[in-house]
C-alpha cells in the first residue's frame, strides 16, 4: 500500500518495467476507484479489473468533494484494514490510500481548479446532489493522472454500469479533456427476480423487495420494446412502478448514453437508430433505489 | 506541423525515442501554447524553451472556450502560414495545429466536462470577462494532455508572467489536478522607460505613452517599500496612476501570488513574510494596459 502519490507512481512504474523486462510489450494497467468500505459488490470490477489486466490498481480514498452533505462525509464508513483485505483477496496488486490531506493540500479552501460535470452532472442524480458530479470527476481526474502508468503500458479504468450516470460522465470526460484511459464499465449484477443488487437492498424487508422488482421490471418493459422496434411508452413503463403502493418514482427516463439528454417524442416515437439507456430512480420505503438498462436498438 | 492528436503524439514520442537513443537518458520537452498571431512578443517564450529544453512544441489553437464575445473569437487573427515560418525561426522543433472540431467534436455542444478555474478565475481579468480562465484551463489541461510525452521525458509548459493571473491560474491547476508538467513563467519585457511590453502598445501616442508609465511606477513604488520592509501603501500607489489625466484605474492590488487572495490591512501594514503579487490594470485610452511586479520580502 502507498499513500504518497510519489510512492505509489514508484510502485507502479517499478511493476511496469518488471512486465516488460519479463517479456510484455505493453504491460495493461487496470484502475479500480473506491471509497472503501469495500463489499462483495465491488468483487465484480476487481474480478474483471483482474481477469483483463497484467496489474491491478484499486484507489481507496473517501472525497469529501462529492459529498453534498459534510454529515454523510464524516459518517461514511472507513475500514481501512478491511479493505487491504478484500483487495488482496480479490487480486489487486497495489492499493492507494492517500489522506485527505494529501489529496487536497489545504482543504477546504483547496482544490481551487476543479472540473466540473457541467449539465451532464445537474440531471437525474445530480439534480438531488448539487457538486456531487463535480466532485467526481475531479477526484477521478486526479487519480488518472497520478495512478496513469508510465509508456508503454496501457491503462484502463473501471467503472460499475450500475451507476450509469457516473460511467457516462467519466466516459465523457475521458475524450472531452483528451486523458488517455479506457474507460472499462463493468455490467449490474441482478438477483433471480430482476432486482439490481446494491447494498441498499439489505434494508428491504420482503414486501419492500417485492415491490422493488417494479423498477427492474419497467426497465425490461421498455427493453423488449426497442428490441421489437416499437415505441418506447415511457408512461406505460412509469405505470409499471407507480403500480407498487408506497413506490414514488423519482424519474424514469430514455437518454441518450453519452449525452444523458432524454430522446424526443419523435425519436421515442421511432424504432431506435442507436443505443439508448433508460434510467430510472424511486423511493421503496424506506431506500431509495437507482436501476438502469441499456435498450438496443 | 501536426494537425491531430495521434499524429503529434508520434511526431513527439519519436523524438523522445531519437534522443533516448542518442544518449539522453531524460530529454526536456518544452511546450509554447499560443493562440498563433505569432509576434515578437512571443519571442521570449521561444527562446527560453528553446535554451531550457530538448524539443521544444508550439500549439497554435485560437480557443472559442476563452472569448466571452463569439465576434472576438471571429475576428482573431488566424495567419498560420507566417506562424509557422516564425516558429521555425524561433527554434520551435514540432508545431501541433489542430481544428477546433479536433479539439471539441460536436462544439459549441462540446465540451461537456470542463476545468473550472473557479474563485481564481473570476476575480481581476476575470470579472470582466466571465468564463474567460475556465476557457485557459480546459484547452491548457487538454493541450498537456495530448502533447505530455512519454517517460522518460519531462515535460514543462511556458507561460509569460504579462499575464501573471493566468499563470497563477495554469500553475494552480497542474498541482490541483496532479498533472505532472513544470511551469516555467517567462519574465515580461519592459521598455527603457518601464512600460511592459504589449502588442496594444501600438495603438499608444506619444502622450499615451507617458500616461502608461502610472503603472509601472506604481508598481516600482510598491516594490521599492516591500524591499525596504516598509508598510506596502496601496492608496498612494493608486494615485500615483490615477494623477495621469484621462486614465482610468481598473484594479490595483496586492496579493498571494499562489491564490490570488488580496492581502489582508494587517499583512500590508507589516515587512512582507512572502513574495507577493501586485497587480493592476487601467485604461488608457484607447486601451486597457494590465501589469503586475512580484514584491520580494
Amino acid at each position: 500500500m502507498a499513500t504518497t502519490t510519489t510512492d505509489v507512481k514508484t510502485l507502479i512504474a517499478d511493476k511496469v518495467a518488471e512486465l516488460v523486462a519479463a517479456g510484455n510489450p505493453s504491460p495493461r494497467v487496470g484502475l479500480v476507484p473506491t471509497m472503501g468500505a469495500l463489499h462483495d459488490g465491488h468483487g465484480a470490477l476487481f474480478e474483471q479489473a483482474r481477469a483483463e489486466n497484467d496489474l491491478v490498481v484499486a484507489s481507496i480514498f473517501v472525497n469529501p468533494l462529492q459529498f453534498d452533505q459534510p454529515e454523510d462525509f464524516e459518517h461514511y464508513p472507513r475500514t481501512l484494514e478491511a479493505d487491504l483485505e478484500l483487495v488482496t483477496r480479490y487480486g489487486g496488486d497495489i492499493v492507494f490510500a492517500p489522506a485527505t490531506e494529501h489529496m487536497y493540500p489545504g482543504f477546504p479552501n483547496a482544490p481551487q481548479i476543479r472540473v466540473s460535470a457541467g449539465e451532464m452532472g445537474r440531471v437525474f442524480e445530480g439534480a438531488s446532489r448539487p457538486g456531487h458530479f463535480d466532485g467526481v470527476c475531479t477526484v477521478v481526474a486526479k487519480l488518472w493522472n497520478i495512478l496513469m502508468p508510465p509508456a508503454p503500458a496501457a491503462f484502463r479504468s473501471y467503472f460499475g454500469q450500475k451507476d450509469a450516470q457516473q460511467l457516462a460522465i467519466v466516459t465523457r470526460m475521458a475524450q472531452d479533456l483528451n486523458i488517455e484511459v479506457e474507460i472499462r464499465p463493468v455490467s449490474l449484477v441482478r438477483a433471480p427476480t430482476g432486482l439490481a443488487l446494491s447494498s441498499r437492498n439489505v434494508r428491504l424487508d420482503d414486501h419492500g423487495m417485492e415491490k422493488a422488482l417494479g423498477l427492474s421490471q419497467a426497465l425490461h418493459y421498455l427493453a423488449d420494446l426497442a428490441t421489437r422496434g416499437e415505441r418506447l411508452d415511457i408512461s406505460a413503463a412509469r405505470d409499471i412502478i407507480r403500480a407498487q403502493e408506497n413506490v414514488e418514482l423519482d424519474y424514469l427516463e430514455i437518454v441518450d448514453p453519452t449525452t444523458l439528454q432524454p430522446l424526443t417524442a419523435q425519436q421515442l416515437a421511432m424504432p431506435l437508430e442507436r443505443e439508448a439507456l433508460a434510467l430510472v430512480a424511486a423511493w421503496v420505503p424506506p431506500v431509495r433505489l437507482i436501476d438502469n438498462m441499456l435498450l438496443a436498438p
